[in-house]
């Protein structure tokens, strides 16, 4: 590394540092771009060079570079670690960490239990996974929105009662229809800024609706009063994300050793070879009517 | 009554039936007033005898006529009615079924918990309750936003730790300055369209919003994603409508017997007579500095 | 109904009456007989003619006569009846009254989740719709202790990873081998006196027991204190009743309609009219090794 | 230290980590002195140089010498250490590491909510914080059981609305007849062997009996099944151990910072330089009528 590159490097460190602070302090929509600079002791100039705007300075500030590398760095390994048992497949094991540690995270903040209906918006990888955790909770109906057919078979596989598609009509509508009345529980795991609109239109007053789509820096949650009960009909609107940490990986392996979820099924593209890292990248980018969720075996 | 107002009252029933049927089955937002009269079998004319549009006949349908009178017809008398004890004041007893009940439910879905730290928007009667209630679920510092002087006071002695001003500056600013960051819960029992934004601003990641303030038909909910985590924050927005039931007012009830809450002192004017109603009334709608909440004593 | 009929029933009536008050103000160890009479304004005789002692008192308060009749009364209707629906069979309705409600009310009392290796003691009716209902929770693995064979192959069928028998060996051992250690959680709903003992040598700090099992007027618990971590270890001992109602039976059949659940295959001897009820009695006395459970089709 | 010693340490040491050994694959009382010298390769005679028995080696294992020293250890720091801040007195913050987290952690166990009535069995300094800990958390009848006029005072202070005393009577028939039939909760930081039992019959059904009591190793819990409801009251069981942590930590300082609990009232005997230990426990010891919680300051 050249000593412009390193320059750079320290720009950029202090850039987020600074940002990390007064993210400490005020919501991010009080940071500016004058504010940060004055703070970081830089031009403004020397911030747009490397970034957009404060949204996608935060963007950028969540990831990480270096995965895709023949090793790489764990954080705190004591706590994330976790021994791969013998009897579990690579790629049951693999979706753990992210697909279905989110899927299982929606239906957890949905409160989904006993004999509840649920719908879940999207099938793509972590919408399958909702699926298939929402029926491990023992819900009553389940609506998959979706329309990708290999999806929908496995949406029905992992527990799906009814696929329901925008092609076939409103879907608020064919979900009040077939259900006879609103659900009880809303994930929301794809779908677009309309989504919690329509979540609101299908949920029951002490409803929950449940947020896992990772929305764009540009996106707002919009709704009018009445839809919320004008504030008094006791539907809650929660969200997260991913969560990870041994112990949960571990949890989650143990139900797929007990064969009550096979998340490896998701994975219908297959790559072999560090090389191959690009292709899949590709593939994820064209996306081919019949693709779920691509992998590369390395090693 | 004569045949005519009979007609009006029939024609009244028959609309708020098929409304009611309605909502049973589809979203307020979906029910038109040509559907209504169609299924309801009058004219679109008839409706609008009676209701500007069908927002304003769900606000209709939500309130009974009647209380103030001599005898009036409790719904469920034996799930509803609980015989006030001797050593509870009407003052606090009164309160009970409203403001304490609908405070209180504000904590319980702000899950407060020993130590948190804690917004409420608004010192009005029921702001107050919220503040009382959570101080009764040992939370930490408790910021009560208001500017009345009676009712800040009233904040203080019910528990609160800070009394926040807009007349000070940006509610946000100064709340993530006194607590050194974001806080764990927050609830708004006051305020404006603007209170849910601000209130994203001021809560940490894996906190709760609870909202029992009583939105008008036209407000809408609108706040940015980013605000929201992106939809990844965990940030729960929960709402809630009084509850009510003997049990429920059983466990209040208690509490006050118990000397952990007077929210009898909420009464601070005091009017006595049947024919006082009107000026109660008007009291409220004057609005005097002072005023927290009146109260007419009857018989 | 002649006049001494109802005589005896007037004192039956009277001695249930007194009983019931009595049990409002004090535990069930401190009702004796002469107090019961004294408040009765009876003979002891006339108690003994009725009842063995206290326990046998309260053993007969708990039933109601005159099920198997054409007719019989229903406690409030309104809560209690649910409307079968059509797509639901007979044989799985039957089911949700009792065993499946019994059943998946100890697998929530254990507050069974993602994940949880449970134990449960007993394959009857009862124990394998904690099976059922532990598996649609997502448990991963699930011990089933018993011995009949079409008991252990319906619990597999229910989602039970392992069947234990006592004849193989000490079953704490057998499962703290099976799990390489503890367990999350175990659900008691068979076994005998021993159980909690057992179940508190196989279940991990923090960990929950669930009883089921309806124990004899003279079981005790009795358990050294070192087994319970000397009141540190923070396992909870938790029991529960059979919980009805209509919202409940209607959540459980919303599962059977979704196929997630089949508790109609408890039912393995079919009996069809009114004059078979004693047949079929007599069957579940005389235990059959296949039997699981009985029914009479009537009308 | 001499070689002699440096064996002795070796020993135990062996000994110990045998025993986590066995602990981690079978209960406490499947261990046997035979087993362990075996696995552990030493004659039972060493074993019983330094140990009674099982239960004996358990109550030692529990401890770690050096804390009366001028510097100590503290396990995994980074989770445990938490800065005292300037506005909290050293004695308040003392108490939250125990007395105050232990008292609180009953409470949590025992689920109090608003309204609930409660008993706590015991007014030493767990039961009096499990007092504030009820009162804090909007309880209402509180009934606390004991006889130490400053301990009876403080609990007063505290929230307690009873005093009960073994001195007037059968202390379950004054609390169902103060509290006109059974309570909620059940909180047990005190007593003996009888505490269980005395509990089960003051408690209603779905109530919870929550023990932070650390009971001998030759303690039994023993109670006859028709107390439980013969396995059907829904009553709950709970015990723990005091929960520490830096977070929980901060969480019962910043309640103390809000001015809702003052747990240095607990200590009432101050002795002041290193050499006082002794007469510090001499002092516990003797256990003065009035003593409540000695402390010695260092420093």
């Amino acid at each position: 590394m050249n000593n412009q590159d390193l320059r750079v490097l320290k720009t950029i460190e202090n850039i987020e540092n600074v940002f990390f602070e007064l993210l400490g302090s005020k919501p991010i929509e009080k940071i500016t771009v004058a504010e940060l600079a004055r703070v970081a002791r830089i031009n403004k100039g020397t911030f747009y060079r490397h970034y957009l705007d404060i949204p996608d300075l935060y963007m950028k500030t969540m990831q990480k570079d270096g995965v895709f590398a023949e090793y790489y760095h764990v954080n705190n390994a004591d706590a994330n670690l976790f021994l791969m048992p013998d009897d579990v497949s690579i790629e049951d094991a693999l979706m753990t960490t992210d697909m279905m540690s989110t899927g299982f995270h929606a239906v957890e903040n949905a409160e989904v239990c006993y004999g509840d209906s649920v719908v879940v918006f999207g099938i793509g990888p972590v919408g399958l996974m909702a699926v298939a955790g929402s029926a491990l909770l023992g819900c009553g109906k389940l609506y998959a929105i979706g329309t990708r057919p290999n999806c929908a078979a496995l949406a029905k596989e992992y527990g799906a009662t009814n696929i329901i598609s925008y092609k076939e009509g409103d879907i608020v509508q064919q979900i009040l229809d077939l259900n006879h009345g609103p659900v009880d529980k809303v994930i929301i795991a794809g779908g677009n800024g309309q989504s919690i609109n329509q979540a609101l239109q299908m949920v029951r007053p002490n409803g929950v609706i449940s947020n896992v789509n990772f929305m764009d820096p540009s996106d707002s949650v919009n709704f009018p009063a009445i839809l919320w009960g004008l504030g008094m009909s006791n539907v809650s609107l929660r969200c997260g994300f991913c969560p990870g940490g041994a112990r949960r990986i571990e949890r989650l392996i143990r139900m797929i050793q007990a064969g009550r979820v096979h998340p490896g099924k998701l994975l219908n593209y297959k790559f072999e070879g560090f090389d191959k890292i690009e292709d899949a990248f590709k593939l994820m980018d064209s996306k081919p009517k019949d693709l779920i969720k691509p992998y590369v075996l390395i090693g």
